[in-house]
């Protein structure tokens, strides 16, 4: 009786705000929470530089849709989606993340809201709760299904604590370093056996 | 933030044990929780009647793998994945769901297991928890999501309850008699509207 939740960027999709940084060329944009842990304070930091340079929801969307998915993140999806129950589990926004979940066959999502004012500029942000992840992973271990949790960044490090074995996929090495625990995967194929064993 | 959960057997696929009525010939397998509301008696009749006649998990799934979702199942799920995140909330087993959960795409499923003996027997079955449909519902409007949920059957009453809004998917006479506060839907197209409204 096992879900395996898996963080989004970084593990399926590309770091979004780095993307949308190296397109629109805004340099402060490739900041992320593997830089800034305080989830809070990032996005509100990014929102500003956005509100600054009149960037609206759009703009953002137009970049997004041309994202694709890492490579061979779909077939590893759906290889995992026919062995286990699959959720994903991420701190982006659905606004931003629906091209890219169209390319993975819309996969089950849990993420966050975004408020847009009149003129179609992100005025905010909507958390379904904090600490997300791994309040959705305690919900599921009280469903009674064993959890095998992956990501690669800081605020994945509480639900892969919270499951039953969490993975690091990919981390830079800092994080690979602080958290000793958690097997480090670097390939699907090395990530699949970890999350099946 | 919404989440849509649909029990399985009655509005993606047949039902599964009236299916294998059929094929088999064993009439005293067409009952479901339609008849029978006590789940447990239910399957402890069911599980008799397959040892008396020495069917293995292995002929019962050879049968379900010949069987159809609903027509307009898989295009109707496609498009609500599209636009909300889908659980599958079923008393079915993850055993008898893989074919048919194999045609749907694989949506993410909560269900439960069965238990085989070493000749290949049902021997028994293990429920993940007791009002599992009920409990997921509860669980994910605790990760703050908003719950629409739609099935047919006496055991989906409780988690229609629970859910912000429940939904009678083509369901007897008798039990939309009994429950006249959920709207009924005769159609995808209808229950497409009514789970997005």
């Amino acid at each position: 009786m096992k879900v395996c939740c898996l963080d989004l960027e970084g593990v399926l999709v590309p770091e979004v705000w780095i993307e949308f940084a190296e397109t629109t060329g805004i340099k402060e944009l490739r900041l992320t929470t593997r830089d800034i842990q305080d989830y809070d304070k990032l996005m509100k930091y990014r929102l500003e530089i956005l509100k600054k340079r009149g960037i609206t929801l759009k703009d953002i969307q137009a970049v997004i849709a041309k994202i694709k998915p890492l490579k061979g993140a779909l077939t590893f999806l759906k290889e995992l989606q026919s062995k286990r129950q699959v959720i994903i589990l991420s701190d982006t926004f659905y606004e931003f993340a629906e091209p890219l979940m169209r390319q993975l066959d819309f996969p089950t999502l849990f993420c966050h809201y975004l408020e847009v004012d009149k003129k179609g500029y992100v005025s905010g942000y909507r958390l379904r709760q904090k600490n997300s992840k791994q309040k959705a992973v305690e919900a599921l271990r009280k469903l009674n299904f064993t959890i095998h949790a992956a990501g690669d960044s800081y605020n994945d490090i509480p639900m892969l604590k919270t499951a039953d074995k969490g993975i690091l996929f990919n981390p830079p090495p800092k994080i690979a370093g602080e958290y000793p625990q958690f097997p480090v995967a670097k390939s699907y194929k090395s990530l699949m056996a970890k999350l099946l064993a």
